[in-house]
């Protein structure tokens, strides 16, 4: 895969925890290449010299282990959504402009995902269908895909894959509608408290 | 405030969203104080020298402009959250129990969080009258408090910051909750697929 391949994969896949820029994913390459995880092959196209990373059998034993290991609830936890903590000493009309911006960008990101959501349903079985065929071309990559996995068939193991990724998207749809409707409960009690007269409301 | 005054409010307040162990409060300190933001202040009490912590007034300068900027709906992606999406390429008895203990950890989180809120609303009235006769004792707090909040009394400020501290409960609540149906929704998949012989489910 080139970072471009990866690139796209990210915006399809993994838009909902992951950033998509070249400068942090060439900073992740870099690591993974210098750990061993990650080769690179050089080879030119239409004059262009293009960089093709594939992973190694180290990466593969160090992705079998990672896998394995539970997600950390403590880590999930992101300042950013402190900030919201701190807004209570704010002025009102600061707090009630902040609300707006924040459910603004979401609604953004809401229709964002949801536009993904229906070109991954859409596409689904003509995916599973063409990464089937593809890794099935690699025997490496099917052999890998195979120790990794502990399926018999590529296309199990690749409708596996393809499951959790419409998932991730459900993930991501339910969480932004949940911080949606929380966020808009906050502003109509602002709006509320300001109206009449900025008396304490639950 | 000494560090560990500070600890028990963040574990009172802001444990969905900020870690407390004593090292990161330490290193975070230590920013703040090179910066300029907060001073120390040491004195013995009992024997022991303790060490007290102010903001300062270029700290009440940086505070409320960080409060004013948006949330960066970008920065609350959590790789770690990611993981969930890999999880489709591990074997079946992997995927089951990654989740089970997902929603074990989650759990317990829930019913911590529900203990503080409890107490945090039982207690709301005491709380605000003790922090508004707190800060009027200390004219400099008095003055940073209502130049940033831009109200006229002491109580308004501590009970509009009172509001946010319970709001930001109920968010972490409702967060886990989410997550929690989430997370036994592809759970309960799993195991009827696991169930009928690994037969795609959606």
């Amino acid at each position: 895969m080139t970072i471009y391949e990866m690139r796209a994969y990210i915006q399809l896949n993994l838009s909902t925890v992951c950033s998509d820029s070249l400068g942090s994913m060439q900073a992740a390459i870099k690591k993974l290449v210098e750990k061993g995880y990650v080769s690179v092959t050089e080879y030119v196209e239409n004059n262009t010299l293009k960089k093709q990373y594939s992973v190694t059998d180290k990466g593969v034993k160090y992705y079998k282990d990672w896998v394995g290991t539970p997600i950390n609830i403590q880590k999930m936890k992101s300042m950013e959504e402190g900030k919201f903590f701190f807004l209570g000493i704010a002025p009102g009309e600061k707090r009630v402009a902040f609300l707006k911006a924040l459910i603004s960008d979401m609604e953004v990101e809401y229709e964002k995902l949801l536009v993904i959501k229906d070109y991954v349903g859409k596409t689904q079985d003509t995916a599973i269908a063409r990464n089937t065929k593809r890794i099935k071309e690699d025997p490496v990559l099917t052999g890998n895909l195979l120790e990794v996995s502990g399926e018999k068939t590529v296309e199990k193991a690749v409708t596996n894959i393809d499951n959790y990724q419409i998932y991730m998207l459900e993930y991501g749809l339910e969480k932004i509608k949940a911080d949606l409707n929380f966020y808009k409960k906050i502003l109509k009690r602002e709006l509320k408290g300001s109206e009449s007269n900025g008396c304490k409301k639950q």
